[in-house]
């Protein structure tokens, strides 16, 4: 019985596992440990473990290891205490795989504890090109890693091209697009709902076309991120549209993000806008395919919105070099830019459903090949 | 004026970094930021500390990082603390320049806390194909370093396969061999002083033809490491030459290795070999270059060796997939096969000089990159 | 010339050390290494690194050490790092003398650091019996401590009957007595034009009578705080009169306490209540002398207001033990009891002021003593 | 069930806890929790883990904190790591209550961890005067403990001083005589096999008159360690007599005794000393009882010497303060005064025994206690 380790840092790895925690856990074969931490614990981000226990599912250890500050040192820091903390969960939980998830800074962590104690590691969502230090992290999980999920064929080709052996890569699709697949995706009641309960600002009426604006902080870029974040806001306010605004994650300049989103709710009081701290995918997903744009720089206006056909305005160098569908519009930090953009994708209306990211079955095909798949821990480039 | 940290983490890393040192402190643009850390600061595998303040070199910070144990999850542990105190000695001395060397287990946080603090990270030694967890986390330094120094034409050429940007590349040759190339190399009379005063076992006569053993842990073969221990040290009871042995590393395994000398020098105490904890490369090279034959698994018997044209008998997989001279044997973990090829290797006799792996030059050119390389801290992936 | 290292991990410690920081600064003969950390470098306590800069102080070092959850666990993690970051600090100064401050959950380990380096202690309000962990903390600090500086005559009391020798302890009354003193006390300028720009609710009117309310976690009763804090809203609600209410420090709780203030402030948007993150004593002092009644269980309705002779209602087991001027009415958690001895205070008005927590020079004393005191590292319990 | 979770960390806890441990588990309704870690994990210090599991007793948890350094910061660093190590054991294991012995460097994590934790703390061997950081150690600990087992009367006594409630205070003597007491005294069999398998130096005959040697690093005295093992060696050398030494443990300072000893030993090979790394109680105990005397600084000069009638000569600060039986002979760090010393001792011969520390039942009542003592959480000084 293969035990299968897999490590929730936010609440977006928990809507990207979804489905491969489903398929595990549907077969007996497989053990599943189940390690939620960091972010995913903040009551700021949302409270996964909550959502965990409501569907039954065990949590078999949670892990603090982000210190308070928002800065790089904090971030190196706090990277520092990841690399000790999981080292004690696999020691206690001694997995046969550890799963690891895309480019967060936790993630590299993760994998070099796991390394370090000859444990083997799948890397889901290797291969891809993005901005920032996630990139380099990705790939350097990628050197770490034994087998590898890609989302898409390009990243496939990228991790063949890094030198690892072709026959420990599977481009299965992304996991997030199954869970959608799943979804009724036309009921925004949940969402509705939600809104009169959780977070702040006033309900927006969902009938009427509607914004979803996403703004991560872009770490290499740190100090920029308040002007980034500004632009944004000045465009959506001359767009005046209804408008979900989903808060930042917890990366160095989220501090400057919330902070300019502070300034601006309490000086301007925008009565067309609803905050949340962050959805569900349950909800999020239909919130996304209804709306009449995404603006931001969230990784789902590349990957999601390609299966749900959305119009997506991306903001900035975030996304940079991962492969989009024809529903993306790039643009620069500059408020008319943005505007400009917005305005031409809401006339535009939906696109048609693009596979590139995904049909729905990865976290299947992720399960069959982590059940029997013979690892080599020596690796070797291969070259 | 540019401040570039250089970390040395063991004796070795000295030595590698002598040349560099040299030439950063020669050049008055350039600020010399001198980091001692883990196995450097242990009186058990020699004091650099002091050899340093001997030659009126400054040491501007002291870092202490290795947990006690030997055992993966202490080299986990180690790594997690060592991430958590390089960010501490980089926020607080500020470099420009964060120099990493090869591939040991501390150079992958070190990187790590470079890449997240936004602090350039220069790569010595990229782009080798060794064995064992090294070849890992040094392709994942690669991943994450913004110029790379490798040793090799070979190295370099994978290093740019894996992605990298050609023009951050420059093959310079093995820093090794510029500190190699300015000894007196004929001169065994240091080694023989420090046989009197260093070391146990008796005083073996470097008149006669000797062998030099060194065996480090193989970190992914960890519970093996006695049994390859006790193969090698069959191979030398049987040869009974003139030996000079010298202490593993303290990677994981290093308790293996050490348990199985012991065992031998209590058992049968032979008064044919003198063991030392670790050389000064200026009493090892002069003693490489005049030793009948070096056995183990030590990179210098692949490196320096070529430079020396000494004869080697690399055994095992610690060194496999580097590029070699022709004056290496490889062999298994057998005591018969080690015992054949050294004496088939004495026989021979030395090799003619391999610029294989460097000229002597590299220290020079790493630093007229390092003072003069317009950094760029957004890396992608240059496919 | 002495190196004293005084730390400060709150704004509360940067309002009791200024007068210390000041005749430290004044004196040729002693070298001021100023710290500052944990909570006193996030924003959402208020940043008093800025506070220093503008004063033209300089801050040696900044320490991150807090993890972030404020659950038990998380306390006791950010302590594990407190320990590690403080040492790193004492090898980096090399402090003659290490200032710790009352019983905060840091200050353990900034005392037990510098005791297992060696380094002198100097304890500033040892003695005093208060509830919760805090004093459990604070009577360990004093057992490590070599010099005390009590705040009142009863501590000093204390310390001696621990064991400690009476030579080493110096009642020298509470420091945070000497900011206030210096203050011109009747302007509430300040605090009004600060509510115009900071924290969040309108601008209360402070011509009339107000009321000031500040409640902390009480760590030993975790799950009890959102208990305990709804009493309080209920019965500051039914009072309805001006109130400034200032938030909870970040003990394990504060995130309990926090939520019931949310929710309260969401649900029934209170127009009578400014809130504040947190307050610099100088608009604090003010604040509280002219307050018709303080409310809650801060550390400042014993001590400060004895001196300002303003009425106080203490809540619970916080400040249990501590020595009380009359101006304090003790309630329990009870909404009706808390809003009876309210109605009383306010009835009352204003206390004489009373000395029993100091006069005002406390700060020049211990500089007098830290400067010629000779100390002894091997202590020696004194029965 | 109450969960008893103990924690050694020396080969010195496991043979001090080895009656309580034997009472826990055969209580049918408590519960132990043992967790080893530390020196007690390391080769060089005798490897207790497998002591345990050959006697059929399970290991809930390792665990590794020990920065390898040996100076006052790393034992610094170590115990930071302690804390943060203990409390994700403390989450993991959920004890009722936490078992801290004595007063080494890692007990005060212990210690903290657990405080902040809100998990009940009971302490053996607090109130002890002994000289070194130990004894601030000693009361801090005593400070943050719930209840406490002294060995003595006059420790119970101390602890009452220290504002203890006495109700939490029970004297029950020595744990570590229980063992004793169980043991065949006279039996010098099995120290004799250990001699040829385990040490080096040749056997030493124990049917003529022999010494046992211990001496400690004093860690407030860091730098005169070297010193005082040299006065100590050239006592021994002159006194000439079979020897039976045993290495020190890892406090701050052992590297110099260690190597006050190698270069003894490497200089003058002494073929009258048998040199062991550490003993088990069961060959320790006899070794002691039947010694012509025991020199050095070890507490079982005081304690277990006592109990055993064997003439004690200790040396330096090291038990300062802690009561004595008629069997020790004090004296300074002085070669002649230490030969003087031994010699009449050994003149002497054998005292009769001494209840001073204890009887043997020691085990049994703290086991008693724990499963019925009522805690209070919150702590107050009892004046």
């Amino acid at each position: 019985m293969r035990r299968i380790c897999i490590i929730l840092t936010t609440r977006g790895n928990y809507a990207k596992m979804r489905s491969v925690i489903d398929h595990v856990l549907a077969d007996s074969e497989l053990e599943l440990q189940l390690v939620i931490g960091g972010g995913a614990l903040l009551h700021k981000y949302g409270d996964i473990a909550k959502s965990l226990r409501d569907q039954g599912i065990d949590v078999h250890r949670k892990v603090h290891f982000l210190i308070e500050g928002e800065t790089p040192i904090t971030m190196a820091k706090s990277a520092g205490m990841a690399v000790s903390e999981f080292s004690t969960i696999f020691d206690n939980l001694n997995p046969d795989i550890v799963v690891v998830i895309a480019d967060r800074f936790e993630c590299l962590p993760m994998a070099m504890a796991a390394a370090y104690m000859n444990i083997p590691i799948a890397h889901v969502e290797g291969g891809e090109v993005s901005g920032s230090i996630d990139e380099s992290i990705r790939h350097a999980i990628t050197k770490l890693a034994h087998i590898h999920f890609p989302a898409t064929r390009e990243a496939a080709h990228r991790i063949k091209m890094l030198g690892e052996n072709p026959e420990t890569i599977f481009p299965v699709g992304a996991t997030s697009i199954d869970v959608i697949a799943r979804l009724d995706l036309d009921n925004l009641e949940g969402v509705n709902a939600l809104q009169t309960k959780a977070g702040v600002g006033p309900v927006s009426d969902l009938q009427k076309p509607y914004l979803v604006v996403i703004q991560h902080p872009v770490t290499t870029e740190y100090a920029d991120n308040l002007h980034y974040i500004n632009e944004t806001i000045a465009a959506i306010e001359r767009l005046h549209m209804n408008t979900i605004w989903i808060w930042p994650n917890m990366d160095a300049g989220s501090d400057l993000i919330s902070k300019g989103l502070r300034m601006f709710r309490e000086q301007k009081n925008p009565q067309y806008i609803h905050f949340f701290k962050g959805l569900p995918i349950e909800h999020y997903a239909p919130l996304l395919k209804n709306a009449a744009c995404l603006v931001g720089n969230s990784s789902s206006g590349i990957r999601e919105s390609a299966y749900l056909g959305v119009p997506v305005v991306n903001i900035g160098s975030r996304q940079q070099g991962r492969v989009r569908g024809r529903n993306v519009v790039d643009v620069p930090y500059d408020r008319l830019e943005i505007e400009k953009a917005v305005y031409r994708q809401v006339e535009h209306g939906p696109y048609p459903q693009d596979p590139l990211y995904g049909d729905g079955s990865a976290g299947k095909r992720i399960v069959e090949v982590l059940k029997t798949f013979c690892f080599t821990l020596q690796k070797r480039i291969s070259y």
